[in-house]
């Protein structure tokens, strides 16, 4: 199994794995906007005059439930696609199933129980700190991995 | 056309149509730092004591004009970044290339929209929301679509 | 060299450095937290009432060393993501290889620098303008090829 034919494939389990896990968290990603969209209409807080419900509402920056949501949606941005570019990269690299699989689940628990601890029901640390390692330190691995094959 | 040697030639009218959409998006997205910085300089507005083009300035954080364009290109990274890549995994689950090209299609003449409402002539709601759903639903539906396929 | 086969193999010295550099970039754009977490101790800056070291404590938002590094981590995701994405494509495309190969050392070269002069000693402009043209001109040129060679 060392040409992209077989590692691009769905019957390359490593590669099966990272679809599946893409698919999920681009997903949870984009539900982001969803919980954004509800803290907004919930605290009446919106940024475009456009967006305005009625003409005595005025545009709004700081309500903390709005921007928590928002720090939770960057903090994915800054998370979750670094690991979707670095574990296809790292599929083509032909690792080990076992590791890569185990990787990927890694990270897609991680970013799951990250959103919920920070964005869902707020959970004393150091729950979003381990949550975010979990996946940083996944990716890392992985981005280092990548880094060096291509490098020798 | 079931191997990615096909999948990912420019002989599939798929992936030609992803690697199309996927040059217009991204010098889309490039533009937002263009306008971003016209904002800038016409509103005298800068985030760092560097840029400061007279002594007589002091950086700024809240002009209106500058900070829609930075909404607008944050909200990009939000939901072109995830197309991307979910364009290109959806392009190797060999879709329909009917349903596909027009898919890509709807998410790129959507977000052109959507950028054009939010942050060139500002237009009335819910021109900016509409193009906002039609991306975001394609791409719901490309993830949703690649997450099944890898599941089974 | 014409298949994908060849293309996105890492005897292929174009997707080998694309490959490289992705695998610094990413290192590099996830490194940024670890800069804004020592910052945010530094000057005990934290943005949630769960990550406050203390009662005494408040959450705060505008530390101007805490916003530095995160407008230079923003500044990455806008532009260092769409290059990975971009260069990819611009490998499937069988560009001549001295030239990409140039094109993606220029982008991580002055993507570091980008980081370095903004983020961690600030040197006046135009520093950090240079270094930033250089990676966007670079991706620019890359995604206009890839759309042209997409749309004919």
């Amino acid at each position: 199994m060392a040409s992209v034919v077989e590692l691009l494939s769905l019957t390359n389990p490593v590669f099966k794995s990272y679809v599946f896990w893409t698919g999920v968290l681009v997903l949870k990603m984009l539900f982001m906007s969803v919980l954004t969209g509800m803290q907004r209409f919930k605290t009446k807080t919106f940024a475009n005059p456009e967006d305005l419900l009625s003409p005595k509402l005025k545009v709004k920056f700081d309500d903390p439930n709005v921007e928590r949501v928002r720090r939770a949606h960057r903090n994915d941005l800054e998370n979750i696609v670094p690991f979707l570019i670095v574990g296809l990269l790292y599929t083509l690299t032909n690792p080990s199933a076992f590791l890569a699989i185990n990787l990927f689940r890694a990270v897609g628990i991680a970013r799951i129980v990250h959103t919920l601890v920070y964005a869902v029901v707020v959970i004393p640390q150091p729950a979003r700190a381990l949550s975010f390692f979990v996946a940083a330190g996944a990716t890392v691995y992985m981005a280092f991995q990548i880094m060096v094959t291509a490098a020798f």
